[in-house]
């Protein structure tokens, strides 16, 4: 059985290793998975690099530790709010917007993570690459879910396909997240929005509702 | 005057640099412009990191001519085509078919030069995000003014916004060029056009138009 102390001690290493985990994805949003390094990580905590070792034993498992940090972030402000919104049309706004706050929110500096994870690691083949490629799968299947429950509900036209509104609204996604990076955030995100609803069918007149730069 | 001999040594110069650039173009989509070393360049060609120095001063001079390359080479391949094509709607579906065909043809090796240089860059001040920034801001523009022309031919909607289309068409390439990367090319880009021709009012039924990976 364990000591109050070793429990102690397990606990208190679970920390400092979701509080590296947590340094190393907002480091990988300015310098990329690849630039992230060992070293770089020990002088970004002040830590020594045997420190870090003793946690990664090597750059591929620290960048998959990271991958999972990311996702978990990822789940936590993005696909749990949508989940939690009404099922169908609702959970498809939902999940847009949370996207759209958890830019806005600034958690991690270089934007969403996984938009520049798959450009970076894409080519590569590997486990890292592999891990990111499942992330972003996931969440297309979702999205589809998502407009597939709509479909059921009669909330989308019948002819509409899943899989296409899917790919549209991961665009928009894509599209707001390389505006807010070249625009250092300054740019409103409302334009991100407005195409959503325009997407879904919620905005009529797309030039009364584009108040951009405003939200 | 230049002797004969001397400008076929400034032609022979021109044409080296050339050759060099679009090596560095191809690399920076796989390894990222800040991936992008004289060391690694001259390991890549064949050549001496001298002979490199020779054509680019610093780092930062080889990542802004790499950008100029770039560009001339979308200007090559995504505007010229679009800028040929019937004023208005036309050039709105050329310009996305010719940036597909750019994907599909693998002149780069990682997808879409600019989409990588955002992400990567955009969080970098200095000369090189702003030649990154300018390039997508002008293609944007472009992408608006082709809008301002449909909407003059009445060939969309009267409430339809050119900024928002634009931002649209732009999410719609840049979740192509994602799902290129991811798919390694395998899958086809048909989900793309499809989801640009309904964008743009030119597919009724969606489901009946998407005959998706043959494409």
């Amino acid at each position: 059985m364990a000591t109050n102390r070793q429990r102690k001690t397990r606990a208190d290493g679970e920390r400092t290793r979701r509080a590296i985990l947590h340094e190393a994805v907002r480091l990988a949003t300015l310098d990329g998975l690849e630039g992230l390094s060992i070293g770089n990580l020990a002088d970004a905590l002040g830590m020594s690099k045997s420190g870090l070792y003793a946690h990664f034993g090597s750059k591929e498992e620290l960048q998959l530790a990271v991958i999972d940090e990311a996702g978990g972030i990822f789940r936590a402000e993005v696909i749990d709010p949508a989940i939690a919104a009404p099922p169908g049309l609702g959970q498809l706004v939902a999940v847009c917007d949370a996207f759209f706050d958890h830019l806005k929110r600034r958690t991690l500096p270089g934007g969403c993570f996984f938009a520049g994870a798959i450009l970076e690691m894409g080519t590569r083949p590997g486990r890292v690459r592999e891990r990111v490629s499942a992330f972003q799968a996931d969440f297309l299947r979702l999205l589809r879910s998502f407009a597939a429950a709509a479909l059921d509900r009669e909330e989308l036209p019948a002819d509409e396909d899943p899989e296409l509104l899917a790919f549209e609204l991961n665009g928009i996604i894509l599209a707001a997240n390389a505006r807010f990076v070249l625009s250092d955030g300054a740019d409103g995100l409302g334009v991100a929005r407005t195409a959503t609803r325009r997407r879904l069918g919620l905005a009529s007149d797309a030039r009364a509702a584009a108040t951009w730069d405003s939200v």
